[in-house]
């Protein structure tokens, strides 16, 4: 549904892709990503307790701020693998550093796929060298390819920004579709920039878009042991460097959001089975922490979720969700929208004929909910899908 | 599934039912439960902020400790219908006490079903009347049937215990299916015993038990404005009083836990679409509250439930929703059984042999997942069912 053109890709990276037999299927499953010169990099993982072994390796490396090269696999998580895990983590970063003529500790990680299952060591030990030797300034599409697991569509995003004058490119490439909710999911999602940061200020913009973006879309509510979010800037672009708080960093920040938010979307749209895209925008709360509460019990909802897959106005279920959101609700102030169709005001329903107005719209691929609580001016919003058969045929057998 | 006989009933109780009309599919809606002489009364509610009219009215006339009717409609929850609403639950109950003969205050009132509707009050002005000529001490289970929305059968549980040396009877009462979750969803339950209780004791019995029971399921994790469980003691057994914590009493409590134990695992075996009834039993842990975190974790995860499902023993869906449930957990230590068959020891699967025994577990009705996470000695446990695709039939058009 999105797809990149070389114009679009920063200064700086290669990038290789291919089949190398960890997927059954014989679809692409390995990439590779690699920065001309070690990259300043910031990410943000999973907050589950059980954290794969890519993960755990991936944080440590990138903790010194830098990063030339991140090497990707679907179809196999490395996830609940123990020691072996780990070793198998340490041994594919291995085999591409020296494959690159780098230091492994330059080298990030990342895997997504069944959890459980040992890494098929000699499908890498096979293919990362050969991976190397295809590296192009052009193949950021094949990424997205070779990352999909339950993915319907690749999933890229990009913006240019002028920095001091001169453009700095953002791309982000990501994947994602089930197990997705905060923090992030099922979910890997690398952004590449010419830009020029350094790493405190790329992991406070990072942490800023992600909090704003993947941090406010669910799918199924499960949170995996994988995700990963790494941004990684070459400098390539030459420009002045992103630092402090002046509009040229604002300008950077925004499009970078512009990115994150463009590919979360994609991943709720492509959420397992899922047919809408619901935005749920929480107004009038007693602050930003109450609205993104509602919000979030809004969208991770079943009832509310199989209420837009059959494309019922069932605002009682959507007042009930907020009511049990922990935080001050007052149902005789309550507001409720559906686009521009008002349905609920002061805790009432307006009736048949708003009702029918509203089911057209809950008929549409993508609308927004807006939720007015009437007692402040917090406000936030959420992403989410609706919930329908696909979602259990999906998931009743995905390893089958 | 469940029937009542005459000799399982408390003394002192009264029970009617009727098709009101408040159901468009002309099946019994409206039932009265009346004590004999007020009665001993507990009760405990929803924690949703959006509180129904009938929980309103009935958390504050139960207050006193005292009730002897309570009148329950299905079809309509009166929730989300404002100050007509209250006005509409009040009436209710006064058009009870009017031909009981009895003081308004000692009226309970119960809804279930749809929001946002307010109650056909000439349905009730009607048959209400009706109802009480028709009281007879046999009714109990027309009362079970009544109250049914989604129910697929009716729901009631029975136990006798010896108090000093005299028979006392303990009869429930349910219905829930969908928007099942703690704290109660749409859930109502009646207890009715002969027992002898003083009104402290009856709320910390009934507390403790509902702790243990109806909080400790789940099948959509929705929380709905309407739950509601009332205990009723009649006394009639004539008893000595059951007070504090010595052998007659905890025998009360056993049997109290039992019944409403009875009643919870109907319910989710009634989950809405559900096909499989699921122990998540957690050993092991820090405490028992983590034990508690972990088990709801794994038995409200989506992916989970859809494995269940699918009779998919895939443990690392499982193993991940230990690890975002928040507290402590080694994924080293942990070891998984599907009932006897070991699946996961210290964090690692066991093989395609154990699988495969585990997948013949999966595909029981009933059966316990143990997780154990090997880090202390707190345990506890929820049931859940799985989910298929009638829960998203059931729910995409449940008010059509």
């Amino acid at each position: 549904m999105s797809h990149l053109n070389v114009s679009d890709l920063p200064a700086g990276f290669r990038y290789a892709a291919c089949a190398a037999g960890v997927k059954k299927s014989g679809k692409p499953d390995l990439a590779l990503i690699v920065a001309d010169r070690p990259a300043t990099c910031a990410g943000t993982f999973t907050t589950n307790r059980v954290v794969a072994a890519p993960v755990v390796l991936t944080r440590e490396r990138i903790a010194s701020g830098r990063c030339q090269a991140i090497l990707v696999n679907s179809g196999n998580a490395n996830a609940c693998t123990g020691e072996q895990g780990l070793a198998d983590a340490r041994r594919c970063t291995s085999l591409a550093a020296e494959a690159l003529g780098i230091d492994e500790e330059l080298v990030a990680v990342c895997s997504t796929g069944v959890i459980g299952v040992p890494l098929p060591m000699a499908r890498f030990e096979e293919h990362v060298p050969l991976l190397v030797r295809q590296l192009s300034g052009e193949q950021a599409q094949a990424v997205a390819e070779a990352i999909r697991t339950t993915d319907a569509f690749p999933k890229t995003a990009a913006r240019q920004v002028v920095v001091g004058g001169r453009p700095c490119r953002i791309v982000g490439i990501a994947k994602g579709a089930g197990m997705i909710h905060p923090d992030m999911a099922t979910m890997l999602a690398f952004v590449m920039t010419d830009a020029v940061l350094d790493a405190a200020t790329a992991g406070s913009l990072l942490r800023t878009a992600v909090s704003r973006t993947f941090n406010r879309i669910t799918v199924d509510r499960d949170t995996s042991t994988n995700d990963t979010v790494l941004l990684l800037a070459s400098g390539a672009s030459g420009g002045t460097a992103i630092v402090g708080d002046d509009a040229a960093s604002r300008g950077f920040a925004a499009a970078l959001e512009e990115v994150l938010q463009e590919l979360a979307k994609m991943i709720v749209r492509d959420g397992e089975g899922a047919t809408k895209l619901v935005r749920i925008q929480v107004e009038g709360a007693r602050s930003e922490a109450d609205a993104l509460a509602v919000a979030r019990s809004v969208a991770t909802s079943a009832l509310v979720k199989t209420a837009f897959f059959g494309a019922d106005a069932n605002w009682g279920r959507i007042i009930a969700a907020a009511g049990y959101a922990g935080v001050e609700v007052d149902p005789q102030r309550v507001r409720i929208l559906f686009d521009d169709v008002a349905m609920v005001e002061s805790g009432l329903g307006l009736g048949m004929e708003q009702e029918g107005k509203a089911t057209a719209i809950l008929k549409q691929p993508e609308f927004t909910v807006t939720v007015d609580l009437g007692l402040g001016a917090g406000s936030a919003w959420y992403y989410t899908s609706d919930l329908g058969y696909e979602y259990v045929r999906i998931n009743a057998d995905y390893r089958s």
